[in-house]
């Protein structure tokens, strides 16, 4: 599919998709944040490419928020720079640019002057009188984490929040810094939203193939036939990076992957390859299925976190043929700094699906390669023949690649009818056309219109996976457990790899 | 890979492949028929192309016999010239040529008279002696199988076949014209041969993928838990071709598809497709368990062929837009021929693993595409969510083509993040790159010369298939069912759809 920018193929998509389209409410969407790099590179563009598509509601404005002392005029600009910049869909039916930015609309504030929230519920009032929106509210929260908790306050307190419609807010991460402040932050946003209006977001669940793992397991009997421990040796989610610390040194070396990628992203994807639906599920079914698997984990003691995660910091090393500094060597980072860089750790579920099959995460920074994967081990039955005749099969792997491309892989033991009908392993694949594939900020932003909440993060996981990293994160505070240093291009330190080679596996 | 006939590239795919070469005796290879259209076409070629891959013997003599009064300079000018046309690798390593056509000889001889036979072991025995070839003897009769009875039994009283090596036989189809005939006929050769000396060639058993049907089962978890009645529905076979009678009119006339394909090839591809092998399996394994197979097939009584198997004749049509004629309007057709051009049959197999699961396969001439593949269709559970979501989610199919290409193709369902997140069926698939692939003779007749008869129609396999199949003879003999027409260029008669559907299935 080349770009659907003219009317009759934004029609077409919309044919083909989701036709519940026109029962989504009006809304009015407000953006704390605006003027930031969040909403410039993913929010803009998520709206307006949901609007393309037909997949916002009929009537809906947009507030944009900030600090600065903008015109409506002067945002509409910022939006559609924004938009020729980084909509995955080329900018060139300016009929539909402008009903777009026609309803963009720019209001400046300071986040803790509590005055500024009564004049914003002016503003939004008469606009809501205006396109005749009901007092449907859908707050973005786009902004550093310290605010979040004023905001929502003052939300409540101006009678933003009171209106005879709904409200809904979205927050991004950091959902605290560890299970305490998140604790803390919580107790705080319930006091102005009930949990069911808060849409936690974590993008990794916005990825088409995360999304796709429910289907993966729920509407293919072949794979959930497979999926336990009766025919599973291990599981491993890989979430790798080429990149360095780049703009956001002094921000990352108080936070590391652990904080940054383990506690929220791979617990999520875990979660998902983990869960196992009811027949007739329900989005109930999903997130309480989540939980459950958070709850079956076995829980870490500081004691185990030793033999259990392996910490990592880069050295300096090459990424694709180009010299890159160590972590040290980076700006804004601190000679002294023990920060985790990478992180590996040994997950056990402890229920009757996931008993002895171990999940291995790892994430890290100056990695070899960007991507990040899921691959599903099967136990490899012991074939005495096929021993003999190949020295051994191999395993057969699910391989679930969710970035950079979309796709399945099935490896499986084949006779080679060029090498006198040997075993080997052959890969069966599926990729999907990753050409104009809706970006994880669509889904989500979209799911949170509707009021889908499946591909949020509930409080209860985000509690539970503080808990479970909170002993990893103690025993990085007291440097109980050494920090490996790797090669930058490296897959990581080695105890990594031994991690595995323990139990009798290696990466894959 | 190109063209594998330079020196060094032999060696190369001889060290890749497997390395029993040297362990295979010197043979002979005695040839009836050395004239006709099968040597020409495949066994020479198979032969040749053996030779190039160093999977012949170090030393070994081809002996042609025909009719016709040939000497060794024209058989071997015969035998190159069928190598330019038919061998799959181009002949330009004169070399290599020349060392092949030394070793072939002609001795002309009528298969009726005894004396000639006297006179061929006086020929074999110098040439045995000459290249200090032990006593070891293949037979290989590409001949009409009225001559079959005499030449074994001339071999035996000649003394041809009472060396002091090992002989082995090597036959093709047909195999007897119904059980009677089969049995008859197979008596006779055991006068002459042991069963472990005889080598019945089916050639669909020789087929890459076909051959990997043990692989797929036995070496892949994945599949091994899959393969019974609890995930599998019913399973499809079909082996359809575009051509009409051809040259093969009067012949065909009196067989049909019933013994040209359902009788040997369709049912050498259930069984190998149903078996079950032990985990330590050996070639005994393989066909003891297709015999095991065959007996717990649930035998058709003649009544209930009516209702179990649809046979068809086509009608004139097109193929590959090109008008051609109906069966009876073919040279050599009787005006009242009622032979079938076109089974189909529901085949029930009563084990603990296959209970309940129908095998349907199908064959036919002048049908739409020319194919050979196995659908293993697996049971659909009933997730409401997804029958709701998507109107019912399509069964999952493992598809495994064996001709024209070589390749497996799962099919499950996945949501399509450009259609709304719907799931819909995609495919993984796996194709083996089919140029240079060994054709299925070469695959055998290696077997045969190393003596590993797994994938060769064992005499009980071979019996219970004319017993399983003769109350369908008798039924079509009596007319006791219908002949339905179908137009050429079609799938089949609408009756084959229908058998099916009666079962809740179709064909996919």
């Amino acid at each position: 599919m080349g770009g659907l920018t003219a009317p009759q193929d934004v029609k077409n998509q919309s044919a083909l998709g989701d036709l519940k389209t026109l029962e989504l409410d009006s809304v009015t969407f407000v953006l704390f944040g605006a003027t930031g790099d969040l909403a410039k590179r993913k929010i803009y563009p998520a709206l307006y490419n949901l609007f393309l598509d037909e997949k916002m509601p009929h009537t809906f404005s947009i507030v944009g928020l900030g600090r600065r002392d903008w015109s409506d005029h002067t945002f509409q600009a910022h939006v559609e720079k924004s938009l020729q910049i980084f909509s995955r869909r080329s900018i060139n039916d300016s009929y539909k640019m402008e009903e777009f930015l026609r309803v963009c609309h720019y209001s400046s504030l300071d986040v803790k002057d509590k005055k500024g929230y009564d004049k914003l519920l002016d503003v939004i009032q008469n606009q809501e009188k205006e396109m005749s929106i009901p007092e449907n509210r859908l707050f973005y929260l786009s902004v550093s984490p310290e605010f979040i908790d004023v905001i929502t306050s003052n939300i409540k307190e101006s009678g933003l929040g009171s209106s005879k419609g709904w409200k809904r807010l979205i927050i991004e991460k950091p959902f605290g810094h560890d299970l305490k402040s998140a604790q803390v932050l919580n107790e705080k946003l319930s006091q102005a939203f009930e949990e069911k209006e808060i849409y936690r977001i974590d993008h990794y669940l916005g990825k088409p193939m995360v999304q796709n793992l429910e289907a993966i397991e729920s509407a293919n009997p072949v794979f959930q036939a497979l999926w336990s421990n009766q025919y599973i040796s291990n599981v491993q989610i890989t979430a790798s990076e080429t990149v360095g610390v780049e703009q956001r040194a002094s921000y990352y070396d108080q936070t590391g992957a652990i904080r940054d990628m383990v506690q929220n992203h791979l617990l999520q994807m875990l979660m998902m390859t983990a869960m196992h639906l009811p027949k007739q599920e329900s989005v109930k079914d999903v997130r309480q299925e989540k939980v459950r698997v958070m709850e079956s984990l076995r829980p870490l003691q500081k004691e185990d976190v030793v033999s259990n995660v392996v910490r990592g910091q880069y050295d300096h090393g090459e990424i694709y043929g180009e010299p890159v500094v160590g972590y040290k060597e980076e700006p804004e980072i601190r000679d002294s700094s023990t920060n985790d860089t990478f992180v590996s750790a040994r997950v056990l579920i402890e229920d009757s699906f996931w008993s002895g099959v171990p999940f291995y995460i790892r994430t890290g920074k100056r990695m070899k390669e960007k991507t990040t994967r899921i691959v599903i081990e099967f136990k490899n039955p012991l074939n005495e023949l096929y021993i003999d005749k190949s020295e051994g099969t191999s395993p057969n792997l699910l391989m679930i690649e969710v970035s950079p491309n979309s796709g399945y892989s099935l490896q499986i033991n084949s006779k080679n009818p060029l090498n006198g009908n040997k075993l080997e392993p052959v890969a069966i694949n599926f990729s999907s056309n990753q050409e104009n594939v809706p970006e994880a900020y669509e889904l989500l932003l979209y799911d949170a219109l509707r009021g889908d909440p499946t591909f949020f993060a509930h409080w209860k996981e985000v509690e539970l996976s503080w808990k479970w990293v909170q002993p990893i994160l103690e025993a990085f505070e007291e440097n109980n457990l050494p920090l490996h240093r790797y090669r930058a291009g490296s897959m990581g330190p080695e105890a990594a790899n031994q991690l595995l080679e323990m139990d009798g596996f290696k990466w894959r």
